[in-house]
């Protein structure tokens, strides 16, 4: 794996040529968009732990490459710098593609409420370029990362695939389900295949951004208290970024129906209360004092309550190994040490 | 009412001056974007006899100035010729605006399949541009013509709008779902109230694209024979524009959630095949052959059978004047006059 100081894009073909000649001959390639992010980190390890060649492509813009510095002597990542709103970037990337898992996106959600051309830019227009970019390349299978913010404020929990009206509340919601509905035209249009895979809250380590990050952080700052947005009572789904990609793999190996739609989740919720006292807990610090803000959401756009029927995912064999808890402390753990308190 | 060779962008102010100084005092104004098309011009007589103050924003692209020529000596119309894409123009036609109803669109769905963005731009991006420029000018009411395009091939039939996942497989469709989602996305985060009009097939007199327009220049190109895309068989819920506009006016008016989200149709549908006879029959001519290209469908993109659940529009006390068939008739005997065979 080469620094990305080294990898602006007037240098893609000869990275590209490098890589190649260092790869396993043969073999298919995915491209991870994002996948020098979070959980596209998490989905490299996973696709090279099966033996998949796997390229990067990432702008590093909440990537980082120390999340992808362990497979640098494997020869089996390659890593394109280049940003999606790039299209030429997006095409060069694609050459010798057999699937595409695209994850690159605005990790922070409420960023919206600030600046509202982000996720309609790194979100909406950024899937559309991929999608044109694999026409373009004759690329026809793409993986993609939706999220439980599509649904809204949903009156039915647990809230199955099969729910309507979805009525996303946060600009980053809006976004991915127009991606999801660019996908779903690309497959009805131009003959592509998808796997829509909608996120439960996704925690583990490596996070760059959500509750348990902003936590930490927040303790780091001032051990003596730690104030949490909105009344505590806000109450979500939690899934490892370890599930999660294990998730997404076996939906794409297991499922083959022209769009494979699931939500990814444990089946189970937790209060922002409890992730705040298992973060104190995780902490070692002691009189900690947890204060809240109030309200009932912890700013416009979040969705005060999501719980994912997972039913149909745990219908196809897959099983996660942790629940929103153990996910929870499992990811505590690995951020404080991570971040360092 | 000013002819549009005056009205570039440059001369918004001037016209807004001379608009106001002509039009009835005190009234609440409403924005009709798309307000020189085929719907949007429908729209505009409906809420001139209501007795509402419009303005229209259009680009003139499919849109036409004698579809609102019957307003010119009302005083009750005024005219900005301008681009959704140019969010100064959007900006500047927000003043004093009470409610947005936003008709602007490509009206081509299968133009899709050939250049890929012209719905994100002319459908998604419109839509974005629109909210922030209501954000910008603190209007919070907009009422959207969304399409029964935006469920695909729905698996249930007639489609409610509880119905989901919705897979849209055109373009089209795909640009309608994203903006619903800015659209909610909006209410949630920045305190909109919304109207969401699912539409059915609109036909009526004006009709600039779509089948029984189609059939009539085919027809008027030669008389002898008519070219049907598909086997026919393609079932459609249709709606007479009259009646559309009706709907949404009446949901307007009579319901008030924060996102009011209902199919606009008949309840029944009607083939492609019995359009084809229709058409021919208004037009007088005798000895037509109609000929079937074959296939399901007319086009990639195309969703072969659409019949959409109305049950909860007519829940509202709206009541369509036309069925499917009655709604035909009356477009095919407009269009033949308005293109004349």
């Amino acid at each position: 794996m080469l620094g990305i100081e080294e990898l602006s894009m007037i240098n893609v073909l000869t990275i590209r040529r490098m890589a190649q000649s260092r790869c396993l001959g043969g073999a298919t390639m995915e491209l991870v968009t994002g996948g020098a992010g979070f959980i596209g980190s998490h989905l490299v390890d996973t696709l090279v732990d099966e033996g998949k060649r796997v390229r990067v492509l990432d702008n590093f813009s909440s990537g980082r490459e120390d999340f992808l510095s362990h497979h640098q002597d494997s020869g089996m990542v390659e890593i394109f710098k280049g940003d999606l709103l790039d299209i030429d970037a997006v095409k060069s990337a694609m050459e010798g593609i057999k699937t595409v898992h695209h994850l690159a996106a605005n990790p922070d959600i409420r960023l919206g409420t600030e600046v509202t051309d982000t996720d309609l830019r790194q979100g909406t227009l950024a899937t559309y370029n991929v999608l044109e970019a694999m026409r373009n390349s004759d690329v026809r299978r793409i993986s993609f990362s939706s999220s439980s913010a599509i649904y809204g404020e949903a009156s039915v929990m647990p809230t199955p695939e099969t729910y309507g009206p979805v009525k996303p509340i946060s600009l980053y919601g809006a976004s991915k389900l127009a991606s999801e509905a660019l996908i779903t035209a690309w497959c009805g249009t131009f003959g592509a295949k998808s796997w829509i895979h909608r996120f439960a809250n996704i925690v583990g380590p490596r996070g760059t951004h959500g509750v348990i990050y902003d936590f930490i952080h927040k303790l780091k700052k001032d051990p003596s208290r730690l104030e949490v947005l909105g009344n505590g009572l806000q109450e979500k789904s939690y899934m490892s970024a370890e599930d999660c990609v294990r998730a997404m793999v076996h939906l794409v190996d297991e499922t083959d129906d022209t769009i494979n739609l699931y939500n990814l989740g444990t089946g189970d919720t937790c209060s922002v209360r409890r992730i705040a006292e298992i973060v104190v807990e995780e902490s070692g610090l002691e009189g900690v004092s947890i204060e809240y803000t109030g309200g009932d959401r912890g700013w416009a756009g979040d969705v005060p309550k999501t719980s994912l029927d997972v039913e149909y995912l745990f219908s196809t064999g897959f099983e996660p190994t942790m629940q929103s808890e153990a996910a929870i402390r499992h990811t505590a753990r690995a951020l404080i040490d991570e971040i360092g308190l």
